[in-house]
């Protein structure tokens, strides 16, 4: 058998029941960089062509799927576990969350697999048994209500948590505006609403001049904001014919 | 408009297309406690009886569903907004994954919002922008591939891990051992290994029993556990007719 060549823990379904749940299962996987999907006697066989429209094409871009008759064979190459479990089992075995699930398996990297049961009745205490540790989610005790696909997505977004960046496309903000930039805006903004009688009464211009300017501060500024701002400034205060002189420059 | 009464913010669903998604999202939310959700322009109207399925009860037991118009009708009692996107937007914005979202959403208790596109095209340019902050998550650049419900679990995940505690009947372990328990272990393990012959060569007794506490100390081994190991040290002993005298006892 073949190793996982990446990084990441393998998941394994054991007696899945609808093939729909195991292509949703490879979506949610790959979203997040999880490509080891091992699938222990699936009740309707492998390949099963109803798991392929809930892959949205997962199984293409990367997942590969093992089928194994026993889950002693699907975890042979493996050196941790965990037992995803909706409810308790009173077994002498660590409970951990997703998030600390993700903290161990990372050190084991591709030895780590997660145990799924089947939709209908979970993971059997034998199945359970083989596990090094037990996961479950905080959930509501009156609603405790994931599907499968939903629970490994769970387990999936801990990962990534971990585990990814958010893409650097998202990071394409414009550069801070100056200190310098700033003071001259306001004092720019102030003259204006001086001139417009915004002030009043006048005892009260040096509270709502600091309210104005902390409100500015804290959107944080970019150096464009500032210069498209003191063109809105400049715009409203010729609009009232109190800047026509600024119009010549 | 009456307010969410919980701590947690609402999900608003803009211009949803399948009620289906409707309801896998009331199912996700009620898993981790939340329930207010709201839907804005909903394609197929509301209510949509396609989506009952797919909630598994969580209407029923504790989602509310508001339908609206427009936007800012729906958002009018929210002080914070977030904005699910899956590729940047080049605003002015900041922009953060699900676990720091949650850590904002968490100071506005009910008034925060949490807001998600359509199914086909997620939200407008124009709906992001009324959102403080944009909220997207590390998921693969090669394989970006969320539907709505997935996503509305993603961060409802984050908000259940971040706000709600494992429940207490999976601590249900037993008391550990004390530590005169397990050297009274060790000493009667280690006196059969003797007797059996496991220790050789002799001069390396020390470094063999010294590997093995280490081993048996990392378990973290409840009392009757101990007591349950002794008895099979004395089972074994007394198969090899070792300790005949002990079966007296």
């Amino acid at each position: 058998m073949s190793e996982n060549s990446s990084n990441a823990p393998a998941i394994l379904l054991v007696r899945p029941q609808l093939g729909q749940n195991i292509g949703a299962t490879a979506r949610a996987m790959l979203n997040y960089g999880l490509t080891d999907l091992r699938i222990i006697k699936p009740r309707d066989g492998w390949p099963n062509p109803d798991a392929d429209p809930m892959a949205a094409g997962a199984f293409e871009a990367g997942v590969t799927v093992r089928a194994f008759d026993s889950l002693k064979d699907a975890v042979e190459d493996l050196s941790f576990l965990a037992a995803a479990t909706a409810r308790p089992r009173g077994m002498e075995k660590d409970v951990e969350d997703a998030e600390a699930t993700v903290r161990i398996a990372r050190s084991f990297g591709s030895k780590a697999g997660i145990l799924f049961g089947s939709e209908s009745s979970g993971l059997l205490n034998d199945e359970v048994t083989v596990a090094d540790i037990i996961m479950t989610y905080p959930v509501n005790p009156n609603f405790a209500s994931l599907n499968l696909a939903q629970a490994v997505m769970v387990f999936a977004a801990a990962w990534g948590a971990q585990t990814k960046e958010i893409p650097n496309e998202f990071d394409e903000r414009e550069p801070p505006a100056s200190r310098a930039d700033l003071i001259g805006m306001f004092e720019h903004f102030e003259v204006e609403l001086q001139r417009a009688g915004f002030f009043y009464p006048p005892e009260k211009t040096e509270l709502m001049t600091r309210n104005l300017r902390n409100a500015f501060t804290r959107a944080g500024w970019s150096a464009q904001e500032v210069r498209t701002f003191r063109g809105a400034i400049k715009a409203l205060a010729l609009g009232r014919g109190k800047a026509r002189i600024e119009r010549e420059d």
